[in-house]
């Protein structure tokens, strides 16, 4: 029998909770939406909800192991900070609540270290000693991981590249600062890219797209765009690459990982975005063109965190 | 007994020798003079030379540690990379060279990271799991100190504290990036700002200074100046913070250090850029007001280098 761990994910849109193995496979898994707006009670009760799904298909897992948003003191397993997309997730005692519950043993991280720690172990990032990840979407999410082990830094507030500033007199970005990466490649930010092209009557595939979908630009759309070959959207993803490009120059510069995994949504808008990344990485990073720094895509895709946190779990608890 | 060790530090205008004991105690210290453009040859005739006049005065130590500019290969013992100012230091085997000439084990890391460890085990940054130290001077060297560790990162390059960049658009760099901290607070920028006030005919006890000094302005004058309430000197010192603290920003966002240790010759200019400093730094990371970083300035003086490569020396050869 194999050993298995219930993986639980909290994202913006969804809970989503897993039975994974020893290798990361996904055996089961569930979904339920939550809303924006939720109750910290609300999505409590969705995640048990969906976690006795899982429960109730399969044999009983060993452990739990659960990403989610904000800043997770992994050792008491409690929410430090979220944001306000979760009113009232800020304190919420994760591992205490899960092990009354569920009774499994269960362990806590940030969603994005979870992510991380998956593809370090089963994806892209297996093999390297100093490994940091990026995630993209409506936040830049970031983790690093050194040794195999998750870094957290004092109080577990290491790994947020979302918010290196490329610029002090930057826009100013929600986390109060100016110039995050985040101002500049978070979805809001594309979006408002887009949104300037239609202000100055450029035209673009981007809007025909966006007919279709209410009138609502998405990363999504940019990237179908920019397949369709349009200039505009080329402009933005290439745009986005040099400000990753930049900021990653940063890390290296600071940590000098022998690779960069980079994930979610608009990370599939590669080949786009790549090349300008790469220009701009080296060129602002110290001995940039003699260094080898691997910049690659995720290869586990939006299970990474449900893989990530089980094998975290599993392997935790010694199993 | 005690246990010592022969710790060498080269410098910009000179080479230093030292019996470095196994508290950090230096007990024996002899310098010589280099010269601006002396050939690699030139300056390991210098090295044995300065280090040959400590052994004539001392017991026989057990090993020698050594930190050079650059970036090296602590592994082993030789130059990487080095700037213009050491024509022909580039692929240097110092390990060999002073292993041959002096018949001791040697062991060689970049310069800064040998104050940082040294600083780490005696000095401003002991009893932290994460240390960031940062050295102000000509350049902006950086170290980091992870468990009592040197962490380098891949090919030796972490820790380049000193080509942050706080703004795309900046001035340019002597490493060809963009708007990194040296290019701001750097002596060549400092002097810089310090020339456009005279060009812009404002008073300023800075040129009074200088006209004792040939003429030349030096960050030890605009400190001096700062000291007599001179509102020039005081605002470069407190700009200089601002972009200080924005940069450790960054660097808390990735790593979460719970101490940031600052030494270098104008780190004594402390109560005038301090406040500005933490202003930006709270200012620009992430839960800023709520973090509890330390900044603090270095307390073993232009001496830890060479009390950090001796202990580095001894532990690493098991003494």
């Amino acid at each position: 029998m194999s050993k298995t761990a219930l993986a639980i994910d909290l994202g913006g849109t969804n809970v989503r909770a897993a039975l994974v193995d020893s290798q990361g496979h996904i055996l089961v898994k569930k979904t339920l939406p939550t809303q924006a707006g939720d109750g910290a009670q609300q999505i409590l009760r969705r995640i048990i909800e969906v976690s006795q799904s899982v429960l109730a298909e399969a044999e009983t897992p060993l452990v739990i192991g659960m990403g989610s948003p904000g800043c997770v003191d992994s050792d008491r397993g409690i929410v430090l900070f979220a944001t306000d997309n979760l009113p009232g997730w800020r304190g919420t005692d994760l591992k205490g609540v899960l092990e009354k519950e569920l009774s499994l043993r269960a362990y806590i991280d940030n969603d994005v270290n979870m992510m991380a720690y998956g593809e370090s172990r089963i994806g892209a990032g297996t093999g390297v000693s100093a490994l940091v990840c990026l995630t993209l979407g409506t936040g830049v999410g970031g983790a690093v991981i050194l040794n195999g082990k998750i870094y957290r830094g004092q109080q577990y507030y290491a790994g947020e590249l979302g918010h290196i500033s490329i610029n002090r007199e930057g826009p100013f970005c929600n986390c109060g600062g100016r110039g995050c990466l985040e101002a500049y490649i978070g979805t809001a930010a594309l979006i408002k890219q887009a949104e300037d092209f239609r202000k100055d009557k450029i035209d673009s595939g981007i809007f025909h797209y966006a007919e279709k979908n209410e009138g609502k630009i998405t990363p999504e759309i940019i990237f179908k765009a920019a397949q369709d070959k349009d200039p505009s959207a080329q402009a933005i993803l290439k745009e986005m690459g040099h400000c990753l490009g930049f900021t990653l120059a940063m890390v290296v510069n600071v940590l000098s990982p022998e690779r960069i995994v980079i994930g979610g949504g608009i990370s599939r808008a590669w080949d786009y975005f790549y090349p300008s990344l790469m220009e701009s990485l080296r060129r602002q990073s110290l001995f940039g063109p003699e260094r080898n720094v691997e910049v690659v895509m995720a290869e586990l895709g939006p299970d990474a965190g449900l893989a990530g946190s089980g094998l975290y779990a599993l392997e935790q608890a010694g199993y």
